[in-house]
């Protein structure tokens, strides 16, 4: 039975979204309002179960490409995200049967409900990564063998780029100085799907599984010692892997620059009993690397996430600023990452780490 | 009466067009090679005079874009030019009915005699700058208020973006950065234009002209002292202004780098005899500006031509090398680039130089 949703619904939705994000997918604060306002305006949206997908749908995926930290001062009108849908039809000449998400992370998991409202374009309940991570390259769409051509890319001025392109590491070279060019933030349709490809590629369930969890966590909002255990139990009835608390302190460094389009940097946290040696998170866009006294803790593609330890609200990377008391979460990532072919483009090793993945649940 | 110009014509082209090159364009050596042997393969090409467009004129201009040292150590094929002009008919829907050069300088005068031999898509005989010049928004279509878009690019492998775009300075950084992913170099099929737009947009009767000036150079090739005089008289039957000797040295230190795309750097030639301060020449693909003891003796838009002081052979930039001695003429641009509106983008001002525009003739 497909999950009806609400205006009502998104603010939860974005919470949930934030904690999947690892710290990228940008902020939602903007989005959401656009996002409410839509579902106001147009009525709710019907997610599609990923099994639900008929044999003859025109799948596209649609996101906002760029560094988040661009999204917090250039904002989006709301418009782009149909603009960019109505091109790719006009320019391929066939209607989109379904959307998906790109990542369930940030922005980019509610930005595709406006498109779904206001086009009457079914969403697939599920996205292209299960959690957030910076490049084309490492969506499952591309790690499964999907081609990101035909593809569009609008920026917030109404300037259009089209891509016929094969291979998603060009694309991704393409993408990122179209955006760059572009004023930083671009809107793309791309990987368009068949069936079959969505079937296989798509990361199933997302969408609604980030929904339970932002009630969750907002739910528990500002009990934040009670709302480990509910998350657990989340995860554990999910395709996500295990749950650990990695850490608990507060931030006592920040560094954050925008490099080649992306946001670089690393935190230090600091245990506040003083018990345990600092724990340093390496960002690219999202949190990749969680250290403690230099040993490794966590790593791509399992999810390293850090929630506000009074609030217990996840926190995206661009917010992340000197004092803030948090808690660091390591979460196993969905299978589809586990495959020696997805390990090739995001493990350690594909963001210039010099060492293997361990998986979660054996460090 | 059209021009007929066949294979044997082309080195001469390409000399005259190294000469209006003013140090950019590229080097015409692999361009010129692909495009004698596709005028012995699909016959000659008759140049079309811009006063000859007809009214129902689709005409789009073709060229490459990107630095010119990449064209030295990444080859095109050939095909690019073809390539880009069939996914552009595709795209639009249209037929294109005439084909012109982006600049007559370099390769970018030839290149497009691939595309109209190959395609039978007559040729115009003139341009968009009457030399060469590194953005985009400094051609005389944008000049003139033609739009970039609909716009495509194609690489040396294969890929391809289209442009909607309809500024040309938001068209110059999707391009430009679209080249840097690209490898460095794409080919582009863009600014179409109406009969009336190119009537009023082309710099006209280039092409023909800069064979005329090829020829003139390589009859007298060995014998430089001898050819100040008739390619003089050829300028002065010319839209160019007047032609000035403005140097005469060794070049004693050149400093070239690849920044944004872009060749950058500095010549600097001294007197053999020493009677005068050393020139200055600074380069952004071309060369832009001409100084003698700090004073400014030539700019653009105004032309700068460096040639070998023995043989009289133009010099790209990037052909440059610590000892060549050389003679360096100014001469003054075609009218399109005295007006205002011309000025506001290729004075010295529109590079970084903190000095207005002073037409060679009053230097």
């Amino acid at each position: 039975m497909p999950a009806t949703i609400t205006h009502d619904d998104i603010a939860d939705l974005c919470t949930g979204s934030v904690f999947l994000a690892t710290g990228g997918g940008g902020d939602p604060y903007v989005s959401q309002i656009l996002v409410q306002e839509a579902l106001k305006k147009y009525g709710p949206v019907e997610l599609t179960p990923v099994s639900a997908i008929p044999d003859d749908a025109l799948v596209v995926a649609i996101g906002e490409v760029g560094a988040p930290t661009v999204s917090l001062e250039q904002l989006p009108t709301g418009t782009e995200c149909l603009d960019v849908i109505d091109r790719f039809e006009a320019w391929v000449g066939r209607k989109v049967t379904h959307i998906v998400s790109f990542e369930v992370g940030g922005a980019n998991s509610v930005i595709p409900f406006i498109t779904s409202a206001a086009r009457k374009i079914p969403l697939i309940d599920g996205d292209g990564m299960g959690r957030a991570l910076p490049e084309a390259q490492m969506m499952t769409f591309a790690i499964e063998g999907v081609r990101p051509g035909p593809a569009v890319a609008v920026d917030y001025s109404g300037g259009c780029v089209y891509f016929d392109t094969q291979d998603t590491l060009l694309y991704e070279r393409q993408v990122r100085n179209i955006a760059m060019a572009m004023g930083g933030m671009v809107f793309t349709a791309e990987h368009p799907m068949t069936a079959e490809e969505a079937r296989r590629a798509i990361v199933p369930g997302t969408i609604s599984f980030a929904l339970e969890l932002g009630r969750t966590l907002n739910a528990n909002f500002g009990n934040a010692r009670q709302v480990e255990a509910p998350i657990r139990a989340l995860f554990e009835r999910s395709d996500y892997g295990i749950l650990k608390h990695l850490y608990t302190g507060k931030i006592v460094d920040i560094q954050r620059k925008i490099m080649g389009g992306f946001d670089v940097g690393e935190a230090v946290i600091e245990s506040v009993g003083g018990d345990r040696g600092s724990m340093h998170l390496s960002i690219k866009n999202e949190f990749l690397v969680a250290t403690v006294d230099d040993q490794v803790v966590a790593s791509v593609p399992d999810l390293i996430t850090m929630v506000d330890h009074e609030t217990s609200s996840p926190i995206n990377s661009e917010r992340v600023h000197y004092g803030q008391r948090v808690t660091v979460f390591g979460i196993g990532c969905p299978p589809h990452y586990r495959s020696a072919r997805a390990l090739q483009v995001v493990a350690p090793r594909a963001f210039g780490f010099d060492f293997d993945f361990v998986p979660i649940e054996d460090l």
